[in-house]
C-alpha cells in the first residue's frame, strides 16, 4: 500500500470464536476485512474506531498503490484533519454481511463449496458492534479513544457506548436517529423490493445463477440517492437543465437530474452487492436501542463512561435535526456530558461526507480536547 | 346512474378535431370520458370545472349503481358541499392519455387494430387545456365559473387562466407548484424506471403481448405513496407497528407501514396503465408556463379575468407551501386577485383529498362568493 503519511494498512482479520446473533441464529467463523491508518502507541490509548454506513467500506481514507481516488472518509481523516492520524490509530472495519473482504452473503460458506447467498443471516447494529469487539480484542486494543459515524454508522457508535459502556471513552454519533420512522422504512421496503423484484433475483441466489440483480440494485441506489441530497442541493445541482438544448418529448433522459440519478445507479451495481444492501437496510429498519434495552437502559446509562458529541445538518431529511436531539435528550435524561452541534448546509445527509468549515470545526474541537493527554 | 341527489351523468365526448400537440404530434380524434354533476343553468353561468390529478380520474363524485365506494372528491362535492352541485354544473373529464375511457395508451388506434401502447404520444398541461377546451365547446359551456384542482390537477386549473383568459372567472390552485424541482423530476424517474425496467415492458407495447409490467407500476405507486404521505401521517398511521408480534429476520413483511405500501401498490396495477402513469409523470416533469411563455406571459396576464385562490398544506413535502408561494408571488406580481390560504395539516400532499375543517371552510367561503348571482 502507498501513501506513507497516512500509512494505511489493510488486513483481515479471521475470527474463529462462533457469533451468536440477536436473530439467534449463530456464525461460527467469520473473516473481517480492515484497515489501519497511523500507529497505535505504546500506552495502546490512541485507538479510534471508524463505523460505516449502508454502501461504506473498510477502506476510508488514503490512496491505495496506483489509485487516484481516496478512501470515503479522506477529508476527515489524515494528518492535520479532525481525525489526525500523527496522532491517533484509526481503524475502519468492512461491517460483517458486507461485500467488501469480510463475510457476508457474496462469502462462501465455510467447507463447502457453496455460496451463502439469501442464506447469509440478517445482521443487526448489536450484532456489528459484537463482531466489532472481537476485532478489537484482535487487534490488543483495550479501549477506544473515541467510535464515531455518520448515518447508520453513527447508530453503531451510539450502540458500542450502551453495549460496552466500559470500552468507550468518547463517542461521536452524525446525521444519525435513534430509530428509523414509517417513512424511512417505507423508502428501505420499496429499494428491497426493487431489488427482490428483478427478475435476476432468484430468491438471493443470483451469484449460483451467474447473474445480477443488477437493476433493481439500480433502482434501489437511484432512490437511496435522492434522500442522501437535499432538495436545495438537487437544486442547485441540476435545477432543471436539460440534459440536450430542447425536450425531446420521449422517455430518454432528458434532464441533467435523470442522468445523474441513472449513472449513479449503474456505478454502483458493479461495486455492490445486493443482499448486502437488502441486509443493511434491515439493520436500519431494526435499530431501535430504546426498545431492545428497555427498562434495563437507565441502569445501563449509569456505567456509561463516554462522552458524546451528536452532530446534525439542517437540510438533512432522512435523519433531520429533530432526530439527533432525541438522542441528545435521552443522553440528557441520563445524565450524560454531550454536547450537540447543528451545521447549517445544504447537503441534505450526505453532508456528513461534506467539506463544511463549521462541522470540521465542531469535529476538531472536540477530537483535540478528547485527545488531551495522547 | 344512480344517486339522484347528485345527478351523475356519465358519458364519452367523440372529438373529430385534430389536436396538435406542443411535442409537434397530432391527434385526429380522440375520445374523452366525462361525467356531469348538477344540472347546467338556463343563463349558462354555474358550470365549473374539475381537473383531475395523476392518478384520478372523471369519476370525482358520487355512487354508481352498486357500487359503495364514491367518486374520488366526493368529499368535496355534492348536495350542500363546498363545490355545491345543487347550485352548479359540474363537469370532470378523464385526460387525455388516461386510462379510464379517454382516448390514451390503451386504446385501439383509429382504422386499426393495433393498440397505442408506446406509440402514444405525450401530452402536456397545455395540451390537455386544449382537449378540455374542445369538451367545453361540445357541451356548450360558455365559461367557466371556476376550474379547480389539486396537484397535477391544480397546474391544469393554472395553465387555464393563462391559455385562454377570458373563458375562466375563477380558479382554484390547491398544493401545486408553477413547476417541479430536480427532486420532483427525481422520484418521477425514478418510478418511470421501475416500469420501463420490468421484464414485461416489452417497450410499452406489452398489452400486444397480453402481459402487463405490474411488479415496476406496483413499485412505482409505493414509491409515489410516500411523497404523498407526510412523515407524521405515516407515523401516526403506522408508527413502527410490527405486523406480528416479533421480528421476523428475513424478507417477509415485518412492520406496517411495509404491509400497506405492497397492498397499495398490487392494489393500483389492478385498475392503471403503466403507460398512462409515464405519461402523467412527464406532463409533471414539463409542466413550467413561466418558461413556456416567457416574455409575453406579462402581457397575457393583462387579459386574465380571473380571481384566484390558492390553498397549500403544512405538511406537504411533495409540494410544499412555499412552492404555492411561489405562484402566488407570480399573480401578484402581475397584479391579479388572489387569495392564499396555508392549511395547517399532517396528511401531506394527500391532504387536498382529506376531510378538514379549515380547508373545506376556506373552498366555501371562496366558492360561496363566486357563485354570486348564480
Amino acid at each position: 500500500m502507498s501513501d506513507p503519511s497516512i500509512n494505511i494498512f489493510t488486513d483481515v482479520a479471521e475470527i474463529k470464536s462462533p457469533l451468536t446473533l440477536v436473530s439467534g441464529k449463530v456464525i461460527d467463523e467469520y473473516n473481517l476485512k480492515y484497515e489501519t491508518y497511523g500507529m497505535l502507541n505504546k500506552e495502546k490509548n490512541n485507538a479510534v474506531l471508524i463505523c460505516h454506513a449502508l454502501s461504506g467500506n473498510h477502506h476510508a481514507a488514503g490512496c491505495y498503490n496506483n489509485e487516484k481516488k481516496p478512501g470515503w472518509w479522506d477529508n476527515m481523516i489524515g494528518p492535520g484533519k479532525p481525525i489526525d492520524t500523527d496522532k491517533l490509530y484509526v481503524v475502519c472495519v468492512n461491517n460483517l454481511g458486507g461485500c467488501h473482504g469480510s463475510t457476508g452473503p457474496t462469502s462462501q460458506i465455510p467447507n463447502t463449496q457453496k455460496i451463502y447467498g439469501s442464506s447469509f443471516p440478517i445482521i443487526t447494529v448489536n450484532d456489528w458492534v459484537n463482531s466489532q469487539k472481537e476485532l478489537m480484542d484482535f487487534l490488543k486494543i483495550p479501549s477506544w479513544r473515541f467510535i464515531v459515524g455518520g448515518s447508520l454508522g453513527g447508530m453503531q457508535a451510539f450502540q458500542w457506548t450502551i453495549q460496552y459502556p466500559s470500552l468507550v471513552k468518547n463517542c461521536i454519533v452524525i446525521a444519525a436517529a435513534p430509530k428509523l420512522t414509517a417513512q424511512n422504512i417505507a423508502f428501505n421496503e420499496v429499494a428491497r423490493q426493487a431489488i427482490m423484484k428483478d427478475p435476476n433475483w432468484h430468491d438471493g441466489n443470483y451469484i449460483e445463477k451467474g447473474v445480477v440483480p443488477a437493476q433493481g440494485l439500480s433502482l434501489a441506489r437511484m432512490l437511496g440517492h435522492i434522500t442522501y441530497l437535499s432538495d436545495e442541493s438537487m437544486g442547485e445541482k441540476f435545477g432543471r437543465e436539460l440534459k440536450q438544448a430542447k425536450l425531446n418529448f420521449n422517455y430518454d433522459v432528458e434532464f441533467q437530474i435523470e442522468s445523474y440519478l441513472r449513472y449513479q445507479g449503474e456505478k454502483f451495481v458493479t461495486g455492490f452487492d445486493a443482499n448486502t444492501y437488502l441486509l443493511m437496510t434491515k439493520s436500519l429498519d431494526y435499530f431501535d436501542p430504546i426498545k431492545d434495552f428497555g427498562d434495563s437502559l437507565k441502569e445501563i446509562f449509569k456505567s456509561v463512561k463516554s462522552k458524546y458529541l451528536v452532530i446534525s445538518f439542517t437540510s438533512d431529511w432522512r435523519f433531520p435535526p429533530k432526530r439527533s436531539r432525541e438522542i441528545v435528550k435521552l443522553l440528557l435524561d441520563n445524565e450524560k456530558d454531550v454536547s450537540y452541534s447543528e451545521i447549517n448546509s445544504e447537503g441534505g445527509h450526505d453532508a456528513f461526507l461534506m467539506d463544511n468549515e463549521d462541522y470540521f470545526g465542531v469535529m476538531k474541537s472536540f477530537i483535540d480536547e478528547v485527545n488531551n493527554g495522547i
